[in-house]
């Protein structure tokens, strides 16, 4: 597949020109734009990617568990592939061959709508992939683009419970939430990121900084990305004149609480901004009275995604790693670690944001489910 | 919680008798009488059955995988409560206590709503369940019944995705159907099993009659016993005679295929029948083209649920059990053996038809899910 991307480099650059031409007549945003956009450089990425799915071990046939019954049967539960998965994306064209790559290693069929704005350029790089399909004697349809591509088509799609397996979402809140909301195959999500990073009172006040510095400014517009910062009354006075220095340097745009307020000088910070992930350089800070003050305002704000807590005091950590509902909670370390690639999964999914079947970094492990095979020798009950 | 159940066993006695008097008024059916009605040794078992799940390992805080990162992460996976399960069931009072102790083990918070001709009797169940909580200064809440009762509000609570986590109905098909179809909340499902035993060429015939008889008639009215005997042709003739013999010894009804019936003296079964789940002593036999054969016919007719092949042949046996998607697939044994129970998970929350989460029997670590824990030093990305 990465051999036949590479072969067909041209007709997915030409095709790509319709897309970028159609952008240009629609006037769309230039961020928009730079996503849809392929070069040979683009497309040998996508080649790259392909073969280091290639290269993962196989999630499917691996034995997960496996004990003997009182009466004597030897069950394994084993890995097998969900089936069909339907994934529903926006602009980028890689997202189609990516995803196509892992679903075939891991022996899933896949239903891939991309963004209409990318229809050609999607439609290219299936065909390439398609063409290896039928080379080596297996159904096309295992690598399938959603023949309506229009909201119907996606609103039969996920309505097909009898055919389809999973649906997997990536994209706005808006076509996220229309999934969730009327699907009836089952949905993992990919949705938002609300993160905060706690800075205890006793913290490390140098690996403090540098770790909200990080979460905050190093991609803002990701979902592992911080949106509040939380810090212990009791070192707020000293803190935070630290803080406001080092985001200022960052041009991060601060808002604080009324308390934040009474030490630096920053905007103030509504309530509908305690709840709003910005993807972007704007942080909110809120003082806190303690590690309790800091779980009931995660509890309130918090998306479930990342959340850290930075000290040096072992039962406070303990108290956040066990009170805090997350996919991933972390002590002394920035949220931006919540992916596949530094989880050490290597390719991933996306990262999920439901609380069932795959949580946090999914990986090709996360396109698989299992069943029990039971070994008798003529038992009955 | 069980001393509870004994002490109040008869102000539970007594809501019973409303409700058994209500069943008599409005004529219900013999059967769901039986299930509705209560006496001092049922509770006793209630009261057991909680004992016994008390005395379960604790499915929370188990530490399922670990690992340390390139960046020096150390990351923990550890199991957590789901958080508030919704459980929709019908008539069975037991199912309060069981389901209410279940969740209560694995740290979740439930919403029961069991069937209106159980009202009564679910409401002394929880009522006595509940004083045990507040006597430990536990949130009430822990244990709620659903008071709104109705399919109203059956159809709000399976939208609550904001505040519920999981639905589990348990019940007849249209119940779960309605569920399925408009719960915006994940769904485990405890739907219909239709199983089917084959008979291989390479059959122990005396292994092969044995189970097929244990699978259908040990207890025809459950969701893992066989309603389709499927049988290799070259060996239809010697074995469908047998198992004509034990089967009518049994009374069960036999429905043949056109080939069965050109060997045994059946009633002709149809497409619907192979499609039915008949929970009554019905047995459908149809004769196959070997083992490639039964597969064909467990994809199309199969529910997913439980599936054997009878054979001595290592080869049929492996290429059976890789091909069969189905929660439980047994070489050489009866389909029976799908519960919680005889897999050996102790106290069992029913038998998912689920893909996902959880498949096939589903034990207290059914009612778990996971975060990952993230210990670092001050790492930054």
């Amino acid at each position: 597949m990465a051999q036949s991307l590479r072969a067909n480099t041209m007709s997915i650059l030409e095709a790509n020109g319709l897309d970028m031409a159609h952008a240009e007549t629609e006037n769309l945003a230039e961020s928009l734009k730079e996503r849809l956009m392929l070069d040979e450089k683009r497309i040998e990425a996508m080649a790259v990617a392909i073969e280091e799915i290639a290269a993962l071990k196989d999630p499917v046939g691996r034995v997960l568990d496996g004990w003997v019954t009182e009466a004597g049967l030897k069950i394994e539960k084993v890995s097998i592939p969900i089936g069909v998965i339907g994934i529903i994306y926006e602009s980028r064209p890689n997202v189609t061959s990516d995803t196509a790559a892992l679903c075939f290693k891991s022996s899933n069929g896949c239903v891939l709508k991309g963004g209409k704005e990318a229809e050609n350029s999607n439609a290219a790089i299936a065909k390439a992939l398609q063409a290896v399909l039928v080379r080596n004697g297996l159904p096309v349809e295992l690598v399938a683009l959603l023949p309506d591509a229009t909201r119907e088509g996606v609103s039969r799609l996920i309505k097909m419970d009898e055919y389809v397996d999973l649906i997997i979402p990536r994209g706005g809140e808006g076509l996220i939430r229309y999934v969730s909301q009327n699907a009836s195959v089952p949905v993992v999500k990919h949705d938002k990121g609300l993160c905060h990073t706690y800075i205890d009172k006793d913290a490390d006040i140098e690996n403090a900084i540098a770790i909200a510095l990080n979460a905050k400014v190093q991609r803002p517009g990701v979902c592992n990305a911080m949106e509040t910062l939380l810090v212990d009354e009791t070192i707020a006075p000293s803190i935070l004149p630290m803080l406001k220095e080092v985001f200022d340097h960052a041009n991060t745009q601060l808002k604080g609480c009324d308390l934040t307020r009474e030490v630096i000088d920053v905007q103030k910070a509504t309530e509908e901004d305690f709840d709003t992930e910005y993807l972007a350089n704007i942080l909110n800070i809120r003082v806190v009275d303690g590690v309790e003050g800091a779980i009931s305002h995660i509890v309130r704000y918090g998306s479930g995604h990342s959340e850290a807590i930075i000290t040096e005091n072992i039962t406070s950590a303990d108290r956040f790693m066990d009170a805090i509902d997350a996919a991933a909670v972390y002590v002394n370390a920035s949220t931006r670690f919540t992916d596949g690639g530094a989880f050490g999964f290597g390719a991933e999914v996306g990262i999920s944001t439901n609380k069932l079947h795959a949580r946090g970094p999914m990986g090709v492990e996360g396109l698989t489910t299992y069943k029990y095979k039971v070994y008798g020798q003529g038992q009955t009950r």
